[in-house]
């Protein structure tokens, strides 16, 4: 399939990557049913390393198979698969070539008392895997951030030197951010500013609220009459934060919900100019043909169909 | 010895893995009286680091000698042996190539007041004693957990580029995990999973109780139903957290009982499809010809004799 | 254009650089309105990591695109824009080779509570970003000041070894120091000597006030009678404490302020001998046209014709 | 003089090890008035960097110069020398070939107040210096423990990588370890077998006294009737622990006692099958007739003569 | 200039060192006024970095110039001329070949309130400035000993490995040390020794008080009947504590006193057997032509003249 016009345009806000990690980046925005759209949905994986396999996989036990995630991101027209390091090993021979895939490099667990990761894969462990990118997870905010932003930092400058994407997950949490904070307006237009200051290639942030978090900055959006009002309005504003929308963002399921819900909030995601969705419980927490269903709408949504 | 068709399904998926490191797995799984079956008996000795020399051996003073536990598990047909530097150091030439040897990299040992382990070992130092893997012991839950989350990252990265299997101790201990936690059933699968996903080849737990630990573990555990009423189903369900029963699996003794007690659970094990045991004090600190019988009869429940 | 004979003796200062290092400072020095004058005005732009996107560039939306300022900078005639990753990432191609660029390598943020600050870049970011420049902070005074100290003084070694010049912006806060303390006449006169001792070829510091802060300086101040009654006065002193002004040292911005209170102020920077000043906020809070005829008349100062 | 049939054995236990490492251990075995015997007395000093110059040395004035123990050393025919770096530069060239050496890499001082070590010298040092070893104190159940096993764990990797021996001075304090426990029999034992299994071919611990610390050890002690009544018993005991004999081991010279106290204690740990001594202060602070007669003494206690 | 019997003698107390440290310590010891005499007069400049440029300059104000110390310390025939990176980066092509210098590679600043120091210049530094020596300053006693030990380790393995001489700063401080016990007899004797054990060929230290500060180190002064009733013995016994007079040994110019006061100090150093002195703030703070004269005088001292 050849490369569209769209997909060339974001391709070249990338202006300082190599062709290595152009071919990975469009490689993820050509493919699966989204392909050439600029619009990505990605299958994330990672639960089981950080609440534990049963919390994760126990209400759909296919799913305890690495397996099952390939096909289902596979058959459903995803754009990426991300996944941990054993579970990536775990399938990235039988898929290889099938899928983009993410290999997340950095994980926390349930009985983490500190907002930290480790780094429990490396970028060496990406290329021997076929990944199209690695995913790093850092806590704005967190007394860990300037240790998590030195990690990528080193980990992006290799990623980058051998042809890989990144991908930031920028969750702030910790330090002196309620728990409201944590999807205030300020904070995750914030959030994504960072992660595009640290390079990432694609941006994956928290549907934002209509809350404010930070005094200083509520200031301004009061004074300058930013209008927060409506999903749309508000993603809209991150992908502003984002470089004026020249970075790659893309929104996380939000809390638990029901289907209309999630289509709904998905709407405003796209309207706003979100480049899509990285769903994971909500997806492989119900039967495979049940969400199927649900990712086509969702698709569907993307495409302005639904 | 033609590597069995149940041997080849193992090995099929560590799909990832370069050929040398399959070919060390291969020699355990192809070692002495259950080889070819995809059970495994190892015997492991780091008590004598971890607990100190006498407590470890004055019950059986022979043992004081590391070429004794070498003639043991050869003359008993086990598959592996694993002990820390010193002690392979002092029979790696003898024995060499007589049976696959396991170096214990990290230790800790009876002072300790952290739950951390110490490396005490190289994989360069595993390559020039023969070694066929490298065993590492990580602490899920401790305050040291991301620190040695990261050890073993870089140790598994390295053992893999050279051909050498990675086997993990995983035993959550430490943080706000209480004692009966420790071999809690949810704790166990949850341990198991993670050194999957860190990349182990073969993954050591403990045996686990029908306790239920972390709360939102509890009412996943409630609400799905998951039968965890017998140590076979309980072993069934740890060996699914490990990525559907595709990782190789192994108990260690647990708490000390009598040999009845001892072959009842093994048979629990067994019937839940555990690769095996790995089973030390219980072993060298009776006198060798017992220990030859008992492990002779274990291999039979195993090999579903006994 | 030829090297002036002005310019020739700053570089003569730089004894101990090799060429590379020499073309680079020059490359700054020659460039913009300002060629060969031996004085710089920089655009600064790394608010948007250290204080949030909405705070930085809401009141002109415009500089939400990284592309913006680098237009800005070369349309006013600067000698040189300075920058975190991410935003030189996004036009480093673009307008490779209209203005040199200062690559930021270390950062703070809004939420730091920690007078530190991450390193964020690399000195082989900055050569594949075809920088002139790495920028870095350091905050004398500060719990984290030898650490810093001990960054720079590795990220400098390295710098200079690929041909590239250093800029130090020398901060001193935390520690004992007072608010006041930070802009003390003192404080800014060592803030200057330490990163002329750290091996900075261009050094930035605050404009200092009449106040004096460490008791042991205080008494020599006054024991020898030293003249800092004016704006004037103390930058002379501050650029005394450069190596006998043989280091480049600019000013920043200072506390915000009217237009006229601004020029008042760079007057007397000029007037002290300063090499120019480095203006962020002030620059790209304003629309374009404003920003532009206001750093023409910040130009035309350092030219004495204002 | 040719390797005896009492090294040779003791050689064959170093299975491990290259020939360059064994021919340094042979070296120290073969020197002096005990070469071949199995036997050592090595003169270790390391008191100036430990208590100071004046505490060290001004009872003997001549032994400010370290050429004064290195003529020591070889004169009362010894089996090796160690030392810190400096003192060891200063006699390397002079008595280059005359007695093996024994580079200390690690040091404390009088003024610690952690029970930690600072490494002062390198495994390239010794190479550089023609040592045949390395030597390395661990302190067991100190808070530092565990860094400083990592520690002597990479450099006795370095140091048998390139042919040198390992000597670890194995001294457990700190932590909860009482003041009687430093010297107790369990601690002594366990404190031996730790430095056996770190992959030392030399160990140092102190003569163990009847004490028994830790509780649980305590139990098997009574439990399996380990016979400590005596010197030649307990020394006897640690020797098992050491690889039932398959590693050197020598003994410290206890705490100050008279020459007869001294003796007899040294008969006890010849009769306990101690491979020697390694005695400082005792040494060097009485003058050298006396030191001579003293040592000529102690080996002649080794070699049955008295 | 020939090297003279006086200067062979002391190169052949370096027995370790290869031709190009012991041509760098020849450079020292042969240049200016005193070349041939074994003896040193240096002046260090670290004064700006340590305590702010006004205290240190202010008094005169020609000094804030770092071409000044340069011209001065030849100008006055001294033997070297020691500074911190920047400083000697601004006139070491200017004075290439006119007189050694000492790269001072750690430094500490007046707002530190840690005994510590940050390493704020490389052994390559040294060499591409063309120096003869790194001077490094450790604390025994503070709480950063060890960590400073550990730095001066590996900075002077590698400068004697490229030929460069080490000058170790031993000043005592911190802990429990109290203020007077910084300059103690015992101290001081103790600061040199570990200087020389660190491996050390130039060892600056304060000139000796005849206090006696460590406990256990009184009873053997006692015991022994060490005379340290004058500047001469004391410093006789710190020769002695530098392997028994077989390390250059100089001495810090002490408290501020009157030139009288100096010179008298100076003689009891001189009659004691030091080394020389390095001489700082007594030296810069006073009129070229002054300070010219005040080390003119004290050369005569070093030569027996005054």
């Amino acid at each position: 399939m050849k490369v569209t016009q769209t997909v060339k345009k974001i391709l070249s806000h990338y202006e300082s990557d190599n062709p290595g990690t152009k071919r990975n980046i469009a490689s993820m925005l050509m493919q699966g049913k989204l392909a050439g759209t600029g619009k990505m949905v990605i299958l994330p994986v990672d639960q089981g390393f950080e609440h534990g396999p049963a919390r994760s996989f126990a209400p759909n036990p296919d799913a305890y198979d690495p397996h099952y995630h390939y096909k289902l991101a596979i058959d459903a027209g995803l754009n990426a698969y991300a996944a941990p390091l054993g579970q990536l090993e775990l399938g990235a021979d039988t898929f290889a070539g099938q899928i983009p895939t993410i290999l997340k490099v950095n994980s926390s667990n349930s009985w983490a008392t500190d907002k930290d990761q480790a780094i429990t894969a490396s970028v060496d462990d990406a290329l021997k895997l076929g990944c199209a990118a690695i995913g790093f997870t850092v806590y704005p905010a967190s007394d860990f951030a300037n240790e998590l932003f030195e990690e990528i930092r080193k980990m992006a400058e290799e990623a980058k030197s051998v042809g890989l994407a990144v991908v930031i997950w920028s969750y702030p949490r910790g330090g002196d951010l309620s728990k409201d904070g944590e999807t205030a307006m300020d904070v995750c237009a914030y959030a994504a500013h960072l992660a595009a200051q640290l390079g990432a290639h694609i941006i994956k942030v928290k549907p934002p609220t209509a809350h404010l978090e930070q005094p200083e900055a509520k200031k301004v959006y009061e004074k300058e009459g930013i209008d927060i009002s409506t999903m749309a309005k508000r993603v809209a504003h991150v992908k502003q934060a984002a470089f004026n929308g020249k970075r790659i963002v893309v929104f996380s399921g939000g809390a638990s919900k029901g289907l209309d819900g999630l289509y709904e909030e998905i709407r405003g995601l796209r309207d706003g100019g979100a480049n899509g969705s990285i769903i994971g419980r909500n997806t492989f927490q119900r039967p495979r043909e049940e969400a199927l269903e649900m990712l086509s709408h969702i698709i569907d949504i993307y495409k302005g169909k639904a």
